[in-house]
């Protein structure tokens, strides 16, 4: 019975007393009820509640362009939409991220949200479902089955837009470091041995180019995303969306998202494929691996200060250690790590939700949505961090650079094709030996002169500077 | 300056305001704008928190049985740990889950506190460390690198516990069915072929079996990290900490968890490795993997109502579908296998944090550690979810099961001991082109008698039900 | 001492004895000691050794074209390459296809053999190298660390291209039974419940789409790979090439291997980074996906014969069991899967690899390359078998499929529209409870004609087959 | 027709020709045309081979004994098997190691080249299946489901054991090393930040403890895989076995092998679960986590050698360049994490194989099979080649190590009890900006006097050396 504080909604399970305040209803309650999970309720993800509105809005406008859904029914559901897309309201959307079901509750939760603000504004109480209906009037023309993967596209693709700002900043950065470091020649590493000089500027330039190619990359595969299936409804067929359906929602989608949609070829094929976030989660698995790298890199390199290579030093930004006292830790490249290994193994929750799809539809949406969700947010917080709070203010060791350059082994290498590599490799194997240098050896040896060794190792030459 | 609203905190990199009301103080201000990556807080792990005040709680009293710390600050160190343990000011708990620092700043976090609360307790302001400090106090004899793993491990075992009491309590609903379907035939099922008769309650029983196990493995696995390295400090020499210092910690500790926890015997090794969080966590993907496999069966097995297998009955729990009236759809073991999935990635994540990991510590133990309460929690909830909202509720199709097996080619099996395998094999064949029954084939071809027949092909025996 | 049976060759490390008919030198002998690890040697990857010889022969006419290698010897190194290139003396590559050294062991056993092939073409003895030497003459103007990745690079994309092919005959032998199956009705299914109708040739055509949008993936992540960095030498600073040497070498290489090369703008970047590596393994990952996406539907459209859903019939290719005669199992799509579990994890694999590079170079990038390697080949044989003994040979159990349909609750949906989805519930819910037809109760309830219904609920119109 | 080079099989599928002097027949024919994926046989597992004939060997004893099979035909049985168990036939094991139908084809291989054998034994043709048959003699009582799975157990025990082996030479290298670096102080270092003192024989030591720790823990999983299955013939209803099969095949086979079988007390869930081989690869996985860590250990102490930490000397075992003339590289523990990284990969091909299975039976063994085999036989063969080529060859460099410490501002922390986390953290700031040492700091300020400081900054003191 209906109270002061509660209402009573009925679903083919029965009747429920739903809070009288709430603008969701009783799917959303079972639901709430029946994944109990994390705690993390889906209003916390806000493009996807956004993703929600605006698919929910173009379909009824759709629906009234096609006499389905009459004006004021239109408007309504229209203006309730606006309020979610304005950040309103999100609270009400209650269910757990990680749900059974295909993403039928979040569909659900919306369409009662969506309805009961609806009917509020238009003068009903919340639960009069005969005046304006969750299913029959805002999931007009739809199925959760083309609403949901609609919705978490266009969540996806706005996440990702943030990702790409991210990085390109990052990279900005990265490229200034290049520039201010471009004459700081220090030696190479490869396998962790000392091999050849180069400069700081590029190494610094190289994570420059990495996070450029890997922003290309991810805008390529944000692309595939632009890709929708509404009007599909239930499994392709487009059965209950009226002929012309389909390209008018996304018209209105397009419109209202500001974002270039198109609807697939095979609606049937797009019903069930999660193929475009698989491939969009492999090359987030890509940017972390690159991210991670370049940051173990900062990490061996500011190792120290005085027992590690000590080549840069990062910026302290708070104090390392709770017993060792002025002790600074790369606090942020490891953050940046730890949030790569995350998206890595949400790479593979991804891939095994893919795989496990079956016929019609991927039953396993939601856990696809909630890991992509965190991979996009979470690198794109990283690399926020990673850009103010380390590498803008690193800075370089020079004469420590220096000197590893001038008493390096590697030097010999630059003599290959005037000695020979067997010749090269004894003197290598000599300087090793008696801690001499390679220069002075060769001298010795009467191999090469003082000054064609000078202009064969002059550093510039040696880092290819000149370039 | 301090104010009423603000105090003046003051670490290596500076001065900081911190709210008066706050018990964090600048150590956690600096980690919290240093890692703005998940928006979820320390605090909400309340088994983490736990797990601190216990460490902190027996490293005073450790300290004070040493003579290294006063008796007032002592009770007061211990009074404000104990009111975290009864679950009080878990909200200040602020620093991100995902953190960098090797743990340092959820260390520092509980050592600010807890020195705030106990300086409150003796009376004085919040932010007086000269009366009781945070790293001279409360961090006494401590680094984070033995105090954070420690508390961790705590945090584990409890969050352990509850999933092997939900593990316990699912096992014995798969038995109860076991039991409840013991003589109910049906076809067994190899690569999803008909194979031979069996009956539900084996089906089910094996369930009931795989969880048993799966609860035992995960309690030896358990045990595995009831092994501490309180009393190593910064690297595991134990620098800074006294004679003494470990083994009093350690019996404080196991007292006020009521653990039977012990000190591992090489504190160098104890402090770098993350071998134990690795093995559980691999133990947790075990789990995971049956879970899932049993809920992709329960989803075929009661797959239909009408085109599908059809032979058991998931209770429904929510409507199906926002288009289909009616539908029900499997949602709880869908969701189950999606928990499956994210704690098979989260897997992933601890492995690569753990190879990360260089020299004398893992830098990466949060998102181990994160991972880890993701996997263990989530899995609890989804046991008991599994338990409550689908399996106790599961009916048989009794009548579609028995004519399974009447129909069935793969009784031909049974005959094999009589007829050999080629001439089985042409029966089979023949029962496949022509959709005639086996037994009347056989027959008809004068190889067996009626009755040898019905004894040979009674469903009991096939079953191996007298067992 | 040389003998008829050994020569002697020198290293860093002294003197060893080679086998005197052995094209490999002392590199290659240290490197099989120093690997026992797999058993494969890397003649067994032939597009491995045509990228290794296509990259030498290619470096000895630049080499010749700026002056540095006179005719003669670099005749006979390009006569050895196109040896090699023709398929010959691929068992004398005995490395171990997990081998450290970030390839070196590769590139020196190619130089050795290429060395002593040229040699003999010269007239010279085996392990004469002061006429023709491994690294001075062969390895001129180049580095393991530019030869070895675009020589992967080659054999990656010769790969990739075999796949290509083998997914295009995939899509059209599913696109053919798409057509031989257009116009059969059948009753979709999501989350293995019964949903609405469609057409088998709807679900087949599902398929051919995917894999058409998985080749067009396929091939843009090959196009990432045709960027090499040859000229790059160790590091990336071109050390020892000279002026014009990575031009030349690049226009040589893309001559002959026909394929259209690039030189990577910032050669120190593309010497370190393997993201194209994670990106193309990723892609693969994607392809196996779907592949296993796809098998998985098979195995389960082609249960039974008779306890199953028995829509599909899977052609036999081998008996099935050992006990039960006649059974057929679905062994093509069950090996399919396999390789995808394969792919997926090899993806994990080369994930690891690339996040463990450090500073200039990537010291793991023989086990990307093993990994790449296996996954594409596995692929190819998995589709070539998946096309040629499964899905050319599969046929439809159209009256089961009919029966399907006209028996199904979730002909409901359609009658949403004209109900609503409350009264359509309730429809639902007593054709589930009683066993009757959705048509019948509405017909009965005097809710549509059966004219109305007939039309309705036409199966061609559900299935939307008039597109 | 028979011919001298060709004998006629036959099958449910038809006749076909089969090379006269083939041991397998026309089911192995199928299973090799089917499956052309690897193409590495089955054969080249030898512990695989011995399994399958170890079981058939059992099998037969106990068919003997239940008076199923007559004494001629079990001996020819038994003495084919011996055959097999002593390293012969198996090239005659042709079937590829990845292929479809769960292990029934390399359960057919096992039992044509059997019967095969036997019948030569016996004085008959090859092919003569009347006298002697593959699946009525020599599969007799049992299924592919229940042989397949044991001969697995079996081989992945051999396996299993030479790796502990393996492992127990390495930990006791590591242990030598541990003793022969006893008193060599040197920095210890937390996020690869200099820490607090330590000595070099700390640092190895706990290289020896993780792998014990590791050994115990792989033994103990180990043990788990000596449960089998056989007697379960199809599902584990041990349909076609008579009474006391069971029994009399497992103590036979624990006779046969000298293994502690123990036959699993619910065959139903035995026969379908993999829960023992994912539990034992996540065991694997630990130990390529903690061999990979150690060895990413040694590669960054052996850094170098100028511009590097150079705290220890790897012994060179080959060239480490084709350009770089000298230049000694980490080879061999980059094989090892190369090695753990394929092993990591396939914890997740074996996660999702065992994920996949389905009710009675995984159809996916075979490819949890292949990876483990590959997990476990790389990783021996990894131990063995860095225990031999790596660890036992190295060195220290002593006098770096000591520098480092008395240059370390970490002494700092030695000072804290004394002095107070705040005034210490002064110090520290202030060596590093000035370069001075921390001791003289101290001294000069008058905190503390001469004799002081060199009482608790001993190095022996700070490494805890007196333990």
């Amino acid at each position: 019975m209906t109270t002061p504080e509660f209402r009573v909604e009925h679903d083919l399970l029965g009747d429920r007393h739903v809070p009288a305040e709430a603008y969701w209803g009783v799917q959303t309650l079972r639901a709430v009820e029946n994944f109990p999970i994390t705690g993390q309720p889906l209003g916390g993800h806000s493009h996807l509640v956004r993703g929600l509105a605006a698919v929910k809005l173009a379909a009824a406008r759709a629906n009234h362009d096609l006499g389905l859904l009459d004006g004021p029914r239109a408007e309504a559901i229209v203006a309730a939409c606006q309020e979610l897309l304005d950040g309103r309201l999100h609270d009400q959307f209650r269910v757990d991220v990680i749900q059974g079901g295909a993403g039928t509750s979040s569909n659900m939760n919306a369409n009662e949200v969506i309805a009961n603000r609806a009917l509020e504004l238009l003068g009903h109480a919340r639960g009069e479902y005969s005046r304006l209906h969750p299913n029959d009037h805002v999931n007009l023309s739809q199925s959760t089955n083309d609403v949901y993967p609609t919705a978490v596209k266009i969540a996806t693709v706005l996440g990702v837009q943030e990702l790409l700002e991210a990085l390109g900043v990052l990279e900005q950065a990265f490229a200034e470091k290049a520039a201010e470091f471009r004459v700081v020649v220090k030696m190479g590493r490869t396998q962790l041995q000392d091999a050849v000089p180069m400069t700081l500027g590029q190494e610094f330039g190289t994570y420059a180019v990495m996070i450029r190619e890997d922003r290309q990359r991810l805008a390529e595969a944000s692309l595939l995303i632009h890709e929708i299936n509404l009007g599909a409804t239930a499994i392709g067929t487009g059965l209950n969306a009226p002929e012309g359906y389909a390209e008018a929602a996304c018209r209105h989608l397009a419109a209202v998202t500001g974002l270039p949609l198109v609807t697939a070829v095979d609606l049937v094929e797009a019903t069930q494929d999660v193929g475009a976030f698989v491939h969009l989660s492999g090359v987030l698995k890509r940017v972390a691996v690159k991210l991670s790298k370049i940051c173990n890199d900062l990490r061996l390199l500011s190792s120290g200060p005085r027992a590690g290579l000590g080549e840069i030093n990062l910026p302290a930004v708070q104090s390392g250690s709770s017993i060792m006292p002025g002790k600074i830790n790369p606090v942020i490249p490891e953050m940046v790590s730890q949030v790569a290994y995350e998206v890595i193994g949400n790479d593979v929750t991804i891939t095994m939700a893919a795989e496990g799809g079956q016929l019609q539809l991927n039953a396993f949406e939601p856990i696809i949505v909630h890991s992509l969700h965190k991979s996009v947010s979470h690198l794109r917080a990283a690399c926020d961090t990673l850009t103010e709070r380390c590498v803008r203010g690193i800075t370089a060791n020079e004469e420590r650079l220096r000197l590893g350059v001038e008493h390096s082994i590697g030097l010999v290498t630059a003599l290959n094709p005037h000695l020979g590599y067997a010749t090269a490799t004894a003197i290598a194997q000599e300087a090793l030996a008696t801690g001499r240098g390679v220069a002075d050896l060769v001298r010795d040896r009467g191999l090469l002169t003082t000054e064609e060794l000078a202009r064969i190792l002059r550093p510039e030459r040696l880092a290819n500077l000149t370039k």
